[in-house]
């Protein structure tokens, strides 16, 4: 054996998934190996290249909290930034920024290469290496054997990818990439279970031929709203997106491709993400909408190449290309490459522990895609807990879980390997039941703490954060406790439509009101003004942060209170092999899921669809509550 | 048929053969398309990443005086340049540059992208299309038809491309990349003959784990020259190149290997490059010599990514890692992927014309590895000359053939279809019979005059080109013209060590001494001062070539009578279906080897090895000369 090919931890494959959990796994000190087949290809984004957007946003600001890369990559190869959902609460906020493509390989790939305790190794695994039980390392396709105390799959849709347009199919784990032909099957030899899915890709369109003129314009925004909590602002030029919508006459020339979809016609089975349906399946699903609408991204600063969003398909070429001829500004338009879909393994994510660990290898984590998960955040939060939990394993310590009152990286964890997945798994807002908790402003207050203790978080990254975290308190403190006096008071209130003091008050009283907001009451009380000023170019973040803390603090309030009822079912530990099928109390659908699922707490198990509230009293009593 | 899809002429790989036909033919206003499995790899240097050196430095600037790409690309990601053999005369001077790999793919694409009737189109051609023994198109792998008058095969090492390290095999068209399975079978259906080569590429190296300090240094220049004539200066930051040697020690384990060597355990049966040969290769032709020079060269600003020169293996990964280990610089070194050796299929070039259109497929033309040469530089000259004669077919023309007296791509084209191949054909200054008339200063004055003709050049190139003839001839003619008179010049002669003057002379005559140079003489002749600085930042380019033209003129004129006197062979066509096998006074070899090869002219019939003077008479008088 050879020292040089003996590591803690072993990382197959450098998607989103792949880098962070390499990068937190070195930064933690691991002697940590990244296998990829093309160090060109490092964090390549194989569909739409944008990060963030509703939910997905505040995923990757927990990534960047959590001392991930994702968001100083975004950051620095961004070329349009917005943040959605601005005219709704702050839990709701989402950045997201279309990014330079080419770029953001080339940044992550720079952090990458210069991160200690990493070795990036190209190649491709073949086979994983397990013996009683316990991973000892990756067998790859040039015969050389990693050997690891962990190993960590993030191989996105590479394991046994099958592509196709009309009726053609084509192996591969991304357009013009190999698939990964063998590693499932050594996987599966271990007792895992596989299946299927199925993702897309719009065409790729030249700039040149487009009626860009004719198109709705998109600019994006420049205000100081980022996405990494540490990282530069963007750097470089920022681009617009365009609109147009499709018609009847290019949905009529689609629906005569559905006899050739490979979606319509048996060829695929595997389910494809509900919530980015390619154009077919909304002209399906949707048969009465005369129009859909679809952006037009570009793709870097230097480049021609244009991304249509919302035009996803699999259809054959010739009708993709005719169908968008009919929209009046694609009318000339010249294509680099057609829409296509893929598939791929994936395993099912129920067999896997919080940590994201399989429960039938020790040691072998999963993240990413390969959990039944789509999008490049979902998988980067995924990645980066494996990272910190291979680490863990490696130490003895006990894993990190992070909760669902914590982050939506724990909702995510706790949905996957607790409910599984029948089609492929997207964040949303709505399946945190602590959305005011978990906002895009605060993922640092949630989660810095413990990337600083985990030494993930750079020395910089705890300082900004402690920093930031007293500039806030300073604000909100001198909220609480300045006094407000009526007499000087009323004008500025009458000014502002707001309410007239019957007598005086803090100034806390004031800023809850909805008319009023830190920066309008800094134009009034002069020593508030000098706070805020005092914190130089970092006092727009702070500001809105204190203010968002001390406006909302009656609902984070109540949400917290909420999180900590749960908290007690999350602490009740379902120890040893707990007989379900002979607990006649409970209803036989319970005992099923719960004997299949084997959760961990009483909290995963009320979770558990199909487990009644009813259910989990009986376990309540049986556990001596 | 789509219109969309029907081309005057399809480029089949965005290699450097590809890209340089794809922009001829586009600039000279044919319909075409460009065909690449992956628009991130156009212009991928797949092994060391620079252009030049001795011969392909020259060739690189025929290239870029043709109105090419690849000196502009160049000049655009150059981290290194220096001029080789500065000191011998000036044919021997030849321009290399390390560049950064990721920009100079980067910069292509920009210049692809907005090229004008140029289609970039992802895909993988699987299938030619011939009718009645004329090509009519290009079928891919997703059944998708590119419909074209002709088509231009530059899949370089892609075709059933076969990867090797030690014992284990990988298909492949490149590492990471996914071979060209079908494309061979469909040109052989049509008579063309096939057959293998080898070729390998060293290990890369992480920046990091290398004892820099240790090791020599070799800085670049930072000189006016350049390698596009129209191109800007340099703008990358330039990095120097580092050298250590072998030593016995490395040499003992590679041995140790070569029983599992694929080159010598009969797996490879193809020839490699003898020029780049292997470690194990240099090892085993030279078992006396006790150590061999390693150059260390970035491939790039912004990676730790390092390409070790000279080290070219396909032994097993552990005896090259075990091997390197033994030189001191190396002894921590961390590999991001070790050498490996690939074998592919190329088509007998004897089966091309001068124009490079195949004998049996009209309108099908080859250029590059395909032909079995071997180089960047080699790969875009052809590739340029067959994007050049594709169109010229387009339109009826006659096809465009480099002269051996005018451009190394003439000496390499005529080599190649006179002489065919046995090993992968690399250029050298050797090769070429009038070397001082092919230099890397006046390929503009041999070449540009034909780019401009043929609407290659853009106006811009022509226009600069004339002016510093211009400029040039202006020295010149001064030089000629301006009377030295004895006793103003003898004090300074003798301050320059240089005979005094009997009598006066001219300028020129003074001029030609080894010991002088126009710099010198611009010191004590004002008039001459102020023409060469009236030529601004362009004056040194303009002098140096005005000098060279000057003190060389003697051997340029007895190298050009020369080519003239084979020119008169050369314009004697051998027309129709000459039947050698009837003539009974040539030799049986000339009898065999005319009848194979079919010349075109008697030039190229006395340039077939085994043709001898004597044939060359028969010949002459059976030509009625």
């Amino acid at each position: 054996m050879n020292a040089e090919f003996k590591f803690d931890v072993i990382v197959i494959g450098a998607g989103h998934a792949g880098c962070e959990a390499a990068n937190a796994a070195a930064r933690m000190g691991a002697k940590t190996c990244l296998v990829t087949m093309d160090m060109n290809k490092i964090a390549q984004m194989s569909c739409n290249p944008a990060i963030g957007g509703i939910a997905k946003g505040q995923i990757a600001r927990e990534v960047d909290a959590l001392g991930g890369l994702m968001g100083i990559v975004t950051d620095a190869s961004a070329i349009q930034f917005r943040m959605l959902n601005r005219s709704k609460g702050p839990a709701m906020w989402s950045p997201r920024a279309q990014c330079d493509r080419a770029r953001y390989i080339q940044e992550m790939r720079i952090l990458l290469e210069n991160t200690s305790n990493l070795h990036i190794w190209q190649d491709e695994a073949r086979e994983i290496l397990v013996e009683n039980g316990q991973i000892t390392g990756v067998r790859t396709i040039w015969d050389i054997v990693l050997h690891a105390r962990t190993v960590i799959i993030t191989a996105g849709t590479f394991l046994n990818g099958l592509m196709h347009i009309g009726r053609s199919k084509v192996e591969g784990g991304r357009c013009a990439e190999p698939a990964s032909k063998f590693l499932t099957e050594s996987i599966e030899h271990f007792g895992i279970r596989k299946a299927r899915m199925k993702t897309g890709t719009p065409v790729r369109i030249d700039k040149r031929s487009v009626h860009l003129e004719e198109m709705g314009l998109e600019p994006g925004e420049t205000d100081y709203h980022r996405f990494s909590y540490i990282g530069p602002q963007r750097k470089l030029p920022q681009l617009p997106c365009w609109t147009c919508n499709t018609n009847e006459e290019v949905h009529e020339i689609l629906r005569s491709g559905l006899a050739d979809s490979p979606l319509y016609n048996g060829q695929i089975q595997s389910i494809g993400p509900r919530y980015c349906p390619s154009i077919e399946t909304k002209l399906v699903v949707f048969p009465d909408r005369e129009s859909h609408p679809l952006f037009l991204e570009p793709e870097g600063v230097e480049t021609n190449e244009l991304y249509l969003n919302g035009f996803s398909s699999s259809l054959p070429m010739d009708i993709q290309l005719q169908a968008l001829k009919r929209i009046p500004c694609f009318r000339d338009v010249k294509l680099y490459r057609p829409g296509y879909a893929i598939e791929y393994d994936f395993f099912d994510p129920t067999q896997l522990k919080h940590s994201l660990e399989s429960k039938k290898v020790d040691g072998l984590f999963f993240a990413g895609q390969v959990n039944g998960t789509t999008g490049y955040e979902e998988a980067a939060g995924q990645g980066l807990l494996a990272g910190i939990n291979a680490v863990l394993k490696c130490g003895g310590s006990e894993a990190l879980t992070l909760h669902r009152d914590e982050a939506y990286i724990g909702v995510l964890v706790d949905d996957l390997v607790t409910k599984g997945v029948d089609e492929p798994y997207r964040m949303f807002t709505s399946r945190a039941e602590y959305r005011i908790l978990l906002r895009q402003d605060n993922a640092d207050a949630r989660l810095t703490p413990i990337s600083s203790r985990l030494g993930i978080a750079t020395p910089e990254r705890t300082t900004i954060w402690e920093e930031k975290k007293k500039n806030i308190d300073e604000i909100i403190s001198f909220c609480h406790n300045y006094s407000i006096k009526t007499e000087k008071i009323n004008p500025f209130l009458e000014q502002h439509n707001s309410t007239p003091l019957q007598r005086g008050c803090k100034l806390f009283d004031l800023l809850v009101r909805p008319e009023l907001n830190l920066s309008v009451l800094s134009d009034e009380i002069g020593k508030l003004r000098e706070i805020i000023e005092s914190f130089g170019d970092k006092k727009e973040e702070i500001a809105e942060a204190a203010e968002i803390e001390m406006k909302y603090s009656g609902y984070i309030e109540r949400e917290k209170q909420l999180a900590e009822k749960m908290q007690r079912l999350e602490a009740i530990k379902i120890k040893g092999n707990f007989n379900y099928e002979e607990l006649s109390s409970l209803s036989t659908e319970a005992r099923q899921k719960l004997t299949a699922l084997q959760p961990a707490t009483l909290g995963q198990a009320s979770r558990i669809p199909g487990v009644s509230p009813s259910d989990i009293s009986v376990l309540l009593v049986l556990l001596g509550r």
